[in-house]
C-alpha cells in the first residue's frame, strides 16, 4: 500500500487561489497560485484550479487527501458553501463534490478562518492548546475559534467574526453596516488612511518619504519600514493601532478565556512593537483572572496560512496527526 | 429502591444564599433563603448553608444530589472554589467535598452564570438549543454559555464575562478597572444614574414623583413602572440602554453565532419595551448572517433561576433528563 504522506492543501482566496502539496508534519513541499479574478466562469475556476492541483501531485496514490479553506460561509459537513464574502455566484455550490468526483481523492471543505486556526493548532504556534483563538490581520481582521480542541463554528456556520467586535459604539461606520468595528480602526486601510491623516503634524516623518511623495502610496508594510527606522510618527501609530488591537482581544478573552491568542496575516510581520502594545493593552483591558496564563503570540504561518489551514482540515479528519 | 426525584439547588449568592428543593421537571417544591452577610465565618455560613438543606428534605434517599452555583470562578471537576467576586475568604476551599461529606450526598458545584444557562436548557426558554448566550441583568451583567450542547468554561474557567465586553473605548471607567465595559452602562446603578442625570431636562416625568422626590431611591424597577404608565423619559431610558444592550450582545453574536440568547435578571421584567429595542439593535449591529435564525427570547426563570440552575447540574452530571 502507498503510504498516503502528502495532503493537497487550497487556499481559496478573492484575490489569489494558493495551492499547495503539504506533507504529514505540515512542511510546505511545492506551490502554485493564480489569480482568481482571470476566470469569468465558476466552471472554468474549478477547471483552473482542478489542473494546477493535479500539476503538484506526482503519484495521486500518495496523497491522503484535499483540504480547502473558502471566504466565507459553508456547510463543512456537506462541503457546500452558503455564500462568499468577496467572491459572486458560488451560493449553495458543492465544491467538496465537485472536486472530489475531478480528483477522486478526499476532500475537506471549511471556512479559511477556521483552516487558519487549524493549521495553527496541528503545526504552529498554538500546537498543545485546547481553547484557541486565531486572528488574521489584514485587508479584513478574520479569526478562527478552536474550543475545546475542536473548531467552533456557531449555530450558522458564521462564528469567529473577530473583526466585527464593536469597540466604539459611535463611530467609524464599518464595511458590514455597523460601526466602530475593530476592521474599521485596524484594517489595512484604515491604518493608512490613519497615517496620511497624522502626516500633517509630523512633516518630518520618513513615512511620505518612503511613499515616494504620494500618500495614496502608504501602505501598513511601508509605516513597518518607517518604524524600523525609528520613525516617530510610525512608531506612534503602531502603538495606537496595538492599543486598539488589545481592546477588541479583551472582549472576546473576558467571553472566551482561551488559552492562546495567535495573531497572523501581513500586519502581524510588524513584531514585537505590535505586540508589545498589544500585550499592555490587554493587561490594562481585559480580566486579571483571564489574562494571567493567557498566551499572545505571532502565527507561525504568514503568508502560507491559508494552505496549511487547508491541509490541517485533512488531518484533523484523518486524524493521522495524533 | 427509592426513587430519587428530588435535587436541592443552592444560589450562593454574594447577598443571599438561596435554597430549593426541585423535582426532575425543574418544579420548586420548596425553598428557603438567608442572608450571607448574617455570617462571620466561612464555618458558620456553611454550618446554616447544610441545616437550611436539610430541612428541606424530608427523606434523604428520595435526592439525587445537591448542586451548587457560587459567584466566582471554581474548578468543576474538583468542586474547588478558586474564589468570589464579592464574598471574602473563600479562596481554594474545596466546597464540594465539604458538603458531600456534611450531606452524604453526590454534590455538583458550578460557576452561577454557567448553572444559570444550564437551567434554562435543561427546563427554560433555551431548551432544544445547543449553542447558548444566558445574560443575566442585573446589579451587575453576568452570563453563562452553552456551546455544542456542553457549558463552556475556557481554559482557566474565566469565560463568559459578558457584562466586561467593550462597547466604547474612551469611557466611562468600569468596577473591573478597563473602561466602556457593558456592565457600566447597563448595570443597574449605571441605568438609576442616567435617569437621575435626565430628570433635570424632563421636569414632567413620573419618575421623581414615584421615587417619593428622591433621586436616591430612583431604580431600573420604578423605570419600569413608570414605563408601565407611559413616562417618556422613563421610555426613552429603556430604549436607549436596549439599543446599548444590543451593541454588546452583537459583538458576542458575531463572535460565537449563537442559536439564542436567552436574557435574565430583574431588568428583564422591563419586558417587550426593552426587548424590542434590543432586538432593534441587534439587528442594525450584528452580521445578517447570524442574525438571521438566531433567537432572543426572556429567561423563563429569574428570581429562581439560582436554584433552578444550581439544580440543573445535578440532573446533566447524573444525564437523567434526556
Amino acid at each position: 500500500m502507498a503510504k498516503k504522506d502528502k495532503i493537497v492543501g487550497i487556499d481559496f482566496g478573492a484575490t489569489f487561489v494558493k495551492l499547495a502539496l503539504i506533507s504529514l508534519d505540515g512542511i510546505i513541499l511545492k506551490k502554485d497560485s493564480f489569480k482568481t479574478g482571470d476566470f469569468a466562469s465558476r466552471d472554468s475556476l474549478i477547471a483552473e484550479m482542478v489542473r494546477r492541483a493535479r500539476c503538484l501531485v506526482d503519484k495521486k496514490d500518495d496523497v491522503l487527501g484535499i483540504g480547502i479553506g473558502v471566504p466565507g460561509q459553508v456547510d463543512y459537513k456537506k462541503g457546500v458553501i452558503f455564500n462568499l464574502t468577496n467572491v459572486k455566484g458560488w451560493r449553495g455550490v458543492n465544491l467538496r463534490e465537485i472536486l472530489k468526483k475531478k480528483m477522486g481523492l478526499p476532500v475537506y471543505l471549511d471556512n479559511d478562518g477556521n483552516a487558519v486556526a487549524l493549521g495553527e493548532m496541528e503545526w504552529g504556534a498554538a500546537k498543545g492548546y485546547r481553547n484557541i483563538v486565531a486572528v488574521t490581520l489584514g485587508s479584513g481582521v478574520g479569526g478562527g475559534l478552536i474550543l475545546n480542541g475542536e473548531i467552533y463554528r456557531g449555530g450558522n456556520y458564521a462564528a469567529g467574526e473577530i473583526g466585527h467586535i464593536c469597540i466604539d459604539r459611535r463611530r467609524p461606520i464599518c464595511n458590514c453596516g455597523s460601526n466602530g468595528c475593530l476592521e474599521a480602526f485596524v484594517g489595512n486601510k484604515a491604518i493608512a488612511r490613519e497615517a496620511v491623516r497624522r502626516l500633517n503634524k509630523h512633516k518630518g516623518s520618513i513615512l511620505l518619504r518612503l511613499a515616494e511623495g504620494k500618500t495614496s502610496k502608504i501602505t501598513p508594510k511601508l509605516i513597518s519600514q518607517a518604524a524600523s527606522k525609528k520613525d516617530n510618527l510610525s512608531i506612534a501609530i503602531w502603538q495606537d493601532i496595538g492599543r486598539t488591537i488589545g481592546i477588541g482581544l479583551s472582549s472576546i478573552i473576558n467571553i472566551l478565556n482561551p488559552d492562546i491568542i495567535v495573531i497572523g496575516g501581513g500586519i502581524s510581520k510588524t513584531g514585537s512593537l505590535l505586540f508589545k502594545a498589544i500585550k499592555a493593552s490587554v493587561k490594562g483591558h481585559a480580566l486579571e483572572v483571564s489574562v494571567k496564563r493567557l498566551k499572545i503570540v505571532r502565527a507561525r504561518f504568514v503568508e502560507d496560512a491559508g494552505v496549511v489551514g487547508a491541509a490541517a482540515l485533512v488531518v484533523k479528519e484523518k486524524g493521522c496527526n495524533s
